[in-house]
């Protein structure tokens, strides 16, 4: 079989555009041998047109004038691979408008202003390709098309923020504090010098809302996320934590419960030290997810970098290059204008244990007073620890973790334990999160 | 968007068959709406028309005449779930011949008979699509086509048999013999009747010569696997490993090395207890595949039953009705009149770890006699235990591990050993694989 030529127009020669290069370089016979086509690097455009890269393409192709590649009706697919949400959102509707199909690495763009950018698509007849949005070079966004296009998905439960993890592994293993490890992170390059999007969840947040959009069939928007960081996390909680078997990870989590209501929501989640996802370390991610006919499905790999990136932005290339990419896209319910056939459930409603930490005054009648509280809301205990360790001004730290209960509840009985005077601090309270097990009877 | 209504046939009303009926009813309006298309079971084909089943499809379209399907030219999908691999064979040529894709959950077909059904296919334009025959609802087949096609592969580990893991798990856990494990699994219908195929490695080996293809892009036969089952593992091996820190399970293996040789094998392993395949128990499967640009990526759900493969089923039938998937499998080279750029690489030319048990007369310098054998044979010893139990006729088992050495050092020494009087039975040898870690530097 003669191999199809397809040329590739590539806007932003970054770290992910850079990772691309190499892989069409480096990889160019194995992916004609697989896949029967011969990608070419035709147009690179980017600003910066003369600054060495880690692998440099011949310098012809190099141009810092968007029309280059907006005129060049030979090539039909186009990476948008500059980032940010105002320049780059501009910059993919004239590729579309030009007539070119977009593959996107660019979560934040397509959490926040994704409907607009896919009806345009839609509207071109030209796709928007995204596997390179979510995790990293782990194929879900095709999976959830595709692979498991036959399930009603009941769960998805998912480790999305390299930086975050990384940080919460070297807590837990090292006991090092959040600002330390995040500093030696900065150090390594493993976080970014302003981190903000990853440590406030919200970057876990916006691919939820793409991952959720294809889970359920809508479109998902930022609005629809209740969406807590681990800026606050005390390394002491962690430590407390494993003591009892369960580890600290921030999890993005959509379900949908037995009257079909979807709760969409990010946060810090004690899961069991012996649950998969637990075992994800470092720079990882990994998502399971729940089907009614498949069961437990899970995902692993990188969930970012040059390289693993860069591996799905080929990937989507490939797909639409083989495929009717325009078709199969316009069957995905990605804008505002499909009907929504779900019910958002909000997070006061939802049911999970907690762990929370109250430091107490050290005196008698103390523990039957806050446990006369949690009693009062009907939360009902599942284990107490209080160490003989004191804290400051005659105070001792109590471990609870409890049963199964509301969320409003808990929020009404930590309110509660502010008009208690044996209660010298806000208490802290995280959730743990029990991912379902799949089991045979 | 209009739903796009898509016929299916279907031959074989047995397990699967009944799973792809239920999910095509149950799940009907989620396909639609994520897909547009209308899936319509309109004709099954099966000798038994009239047993009852789990589900129930309507009277009118269940014959046992396949002509009725050949000669219908409206439905263009063809799903073949009888197994086997005579009828099975010559029923997917008619379904080819008369014009219609075919979707499959036979590995052991398709591992035996491939290149022939694959060339039929390319000649009439259609496509044998085979989700289901690897790791049930694990969407692998089309993460090595699609999700991960920009890259080398350059290794892939697998737990590809739920009856063998299952059974291993059991042993691992409850320290039970094999023979007694094997019928309790056939009691809850974990295992077959007959669970040869199983346990010999055949299965694996049947599912290993399709990822193996899809992953180096080359027709891979039965015959370019080295294979060995777990029918003689014994419990004291697992018990012993289990105190070292390694877990027994039936590997599939395909290794690219430096040289670019592969080497394509099944067999009983030892892997660290740290390795996440090791934490894959019962009758799940997972895999591990390792690019050169995305790293290590893991994938793991339910390897077998009726629902899981159905998924996979139905997956397969809707990328069909999408794409277009007699183009997309043009380009797989999965017959054998594709020239093969790979070298294989022989069992004895590979190079791993071992753990050796060996029953020695406990009397002075029996030690220094196999610890002479195996550094005459340029082995050397990595960790050794001598318990103070002593076996039958005074003898003491006496464990070995090995750094990396060559096989056929190995199948020497295990030679040698047959000289030496003071070792009174034929040594144990097991596989010690140390799968590659992703780490950052």
């Amino acid at each position: 079989m003669k191999a199809k030529t397809v040329k590739i127009g590539m806007v932003g020669y970054g770290t992910v555009g850079t990772g691309v290069a190499r892989i069409l370089h480096e990889n160019a016979d194995e992916i004609t041998q697989r896949t029967g086509l011969r990608l070419e690097l035709a147009c690179v455009v980017d600003k910066d047109v003369t600054s060495p890269r880690q692998f440099q393409v011949p310098q012809d192709i190099v141009t810092d004038d968007l029309n280059v590649l907006l005129e060049d009706k030979s090539i039909d697919i186009a990476l948008e691979l500059v980032g940010g949400t105002t320049f780059a959102k501009d910059l993919q509707l004239k590729l579309l408008r030009s007539g070119k199909h977009v593959v996107t690495a660019n979560k934040a763009l397509l959490a926040e202003h994704g409907s607009e950018l896919f009806r345009e698509a839609i509207d071109a007849g030209r796709c928007i390709a995204f596997e390179a949005s979510c995790c990293g070079g782990i194929p879900i966004v095709s999976s959830l098309r595709t692979g498991l296009a036959a399930n009603q998905i009941t769960g998805l439960y998912g480790i999305f923020n390299g930086t975050c993890n990384y940080i919460l592994s070297c807590m837990t293993d090292n006991g090092s504090a959040f600002s330390e490890v995040l500093k030696e992170a900065q150090g390594k390059g493993l976080a970014e010098a302003d981190p903000t999007l990853d440590i406030n969840g919200m970057d876990t947040a916006h691919k939820l809302a793409i991952l959720g959009s294809l889970a359920f069939n809508c479109r998902i928007g930022m609005g629809d996320i209740h969406v807590e960081g681990i800026e606050d996390i005390d390394i002491t909680d962690i430590r407390n934590a494993r003591e009892m078997g369960y580890i600290l990870k921030l999890l993005a989590i959509a379900e949908k419960d037995k009257d079909h209501r979807i709760s969409l929501r990010v946060h810090p989640a004690f899961i069991s030290e012996n649950t998969p996802l637990a075992q994800v370390d470092g720079p990882f991610n990994a998502v399971s997810v729940f089907g009614n006919a498949v069961g437990n499905t899970m995902f692993y790999g990188r969930g970012a970098g040059m390289m693993a990136t860069a591996s799905a932005v080929v990937a989507d290339i490939i797909e639409i290059a083989l495929s009717n990419g325009a078709e199969l896209f316009e069957s995905m319910s990605m804008t505002n204008d499909v009907k929504r056939l779900i019910e958002l459930k909000p997070i006061e409603e939802i049911d999970c244990r907690f762990y929370v930490r109250i430091m107490a005054k050290d005196e008698a009648g103390v523990f039957a007073k806050y446990g006369n509280v949690l009693g009062e809301h009907g939360i009902s205990i599942s284990g107490a620890m209080q160490h003989e360790s004191t804290g400051p001004d005659n105070t001792v730290p109590v471990l609870i973790t409890t049963h199964m209960t509301q969320q409003k509840n808990m929020t009404a009985a930590l309110e509660a334990f502010q008009n208690l005077d044996c209660i010298t601090e806000k208490p802290v309270c995280i959730r743990i999160i029990d991912i379902p097990e799949d089991k045979d009877e």
